[in-house]
C-alpha cells in the first residue's frame, strides 16, 4: 500500500490537555507519527507533548535546523519529503500550535500537494491565544484591529492604527521593540512558553519590562494601545 | 459555599472533536454550564457542540441579543453577571472558538474581574485557524504579516501592505470588501461554516465570488495578495 494521507497534526500551545480529540484519535490512527526538532539530539516540544499518549507508536524525527541560507534549508524539507513520501497508508506529522500560523509544516504542506499527497490538517490551540489567557485579559474584543508582526516588521508603522499588536518568531524582542522603547502610552504583555508549567509573564510598561527574561523562540509580545 | 471560580471555556469552531481535553474536564467537572444564546428560542452554537459531552449536567442559558445600543447591550451583561454571581463554586461559561479573539465572553471576564470573582480561560481552537484548514492553504508562514479587520475597517489601507487579510464578524462580507471588488492582484477565500458539517468554501478571484452564499455571523474572507 502506498502513501495515501499525511496529516499535519497541531497538537496547541504546551500544556498537554489543550490537545483536541480529533488529533489525539488522528495521533492514534496512523502508521507513524513524524516529529520535527530543530538540532539532532535535542528534544521536540511537540513529542514532548504528545509522547504519553501515544506510547508503542513508531515515531520518527524530521531536521528542520534554524537556518537562515533558503538552498541550505530547501535540502532539508527535500530530505523530509522523500523520509514521508518511503511510508505506507497514513501517516502525521505533529507541529506545536496550530499547523496554519506559521507553521514549519506549512513548507512541509507545499510540497506534498506538489507531489499529489493527500493533506488533512488538524486544527490546534495557538500560543497566541495562550499568550491573552497567560496575561488574563482578551486579544481582541468588539471591533478592535489586531496584527501580528513578525520580528516586529514595520511596528512604527501600525503602532498607533491597530489596538492589539503581536510581535512573535524573534529570539530579541528588545532589538524588535526598540522604536518604541520610550513610548507610555501603551502597555506591553510579555509571554515565554504560554501554558507550559514554566511559563513566564510580564505585563506592563515597555521600560519596566526585563526583556533578557523573553528571549527564545517560545517568547511573543503583545502590544496594547492605553485608552483613554 | 459561594461562587468561586468561572471558567471561560472555549469549545472550538464547529466539529465536535476539535474540543480540547482540558474543555471536556473542566465541563465535566463543573456545578452548572452556562450557554450564551442571541435570541430567545434560538439553540446555542456552543452548546450543540457539547450536549454530547455533558448529559445530565445543569444547563443555564445567558441571553446577549446582537444590539448596537450600549445601555441595553449593558442590561444583559448585567442580568447574566446577576445569574451567575448566585451560583455555588464552580461555573463554565461556554463560548464557540477560542475566548480571547473577539468572544462575547470577553464582556462577562471584564465585569467578573471588577466583582472579585477568580476567572480562568480554557483557550480553544479558533475558526480562523478552522477556516485556513478549509481553505487547505496556510494562513501565513515565514516572515509574512498578518490583520484582522473586523467589518473590513479601513481595508483600503493595509491591502497593499499584509499578505493575509481576515474580514470577520460580518453579516454583509460583500460590504465590506467593496473597496477591493475590482482588484486583479489578489485572491480571497471565503468560508462559512468552517468545521462544521455544513461548511461551504469558495477560492479565487473576488469578481466571480458568490458573497450571497456566505452572509452570515458564521462567515468570513481570507485575502492574500497574489506573489509574482
Amino acid at each position: 500500500m502506498p502513501l495515501k494521507k499525511v496529516y499535519g497534526v497541531g497538537v496547541g500551545p504546551g500544556d498537554r490537555e489543550l490537545i483536541t480529540l480529533k488529533a489525539l484519535r488522528v495521533l492514534k490512527e496512523v502508521n507513524k507519527v513524524f516529529v520535527p526538532i530543530s538540532k539532532l539530539g535535542r528534544r521536540s516540544l511537540a513529542y514532548e507533548i504528545i509522547k504519553d499518549f501515544i506510547k508503542d507508536k513508531h515515531i520518527e524525527e524530521l531536521l528542520f535546523p534554524m537556518v537562515k541560507d533558503k538552498n541550505k534549508l530547501k535540502s532539508y524539507w527535500d530530505e523530509a519529503l522523500r523520509k514521508i513520501l518511503k511510508e505506507d497508508g497514513e501517516v502525521a506529522i505533529v507541529t506545536i500550535g496550530d499547523p496554519t500560523l506559521y507553521s514549519t509544516f506549512s513548507y512541509l504542506w507545499k510540497l506534498l500537494k506538489e507531489n499529489g499527497v493527500e493533506v488533512e490538517v488538524i486544527n490546534g490551540v495557538s500560543s497566541i491565544f495562550a499568550s491573552a489567557k497567560a496575561l488574563n485579559m482578551p486579544l481582541v474584543e468588539g471591533d478592535e484591529k489586531l496584527c501580528i508582526l513578525p520580528q516586529g516588521k514595520d511596528l512604527y508603522k501600525y503602532i498607533d492604527e491597530f489596538d492589539t499588536i503581536i510581535v512573535m518568531k524573534t529570539k530579541n524582542l528588545k532589538e524588535c521593540l526598540k522604536d518604541i522603547m520610550n513610548r507610555d502610552d501603551i502597555l506591553i504583555g510579555l509571554v515565554k512558553k504560554a501554558s507550559f508549567n514554566d511559563e513566564k509573564v510580564f505585563f506592563g510598561k515597555i521600560k519596566d519590562a526585563k526583556f533578557e527574561e523573553f528571549n527564545d523562540y517560545l517568547s511573543m509580545a503583545i502590544i496594547k494601545k492605553v485608552k483613554e
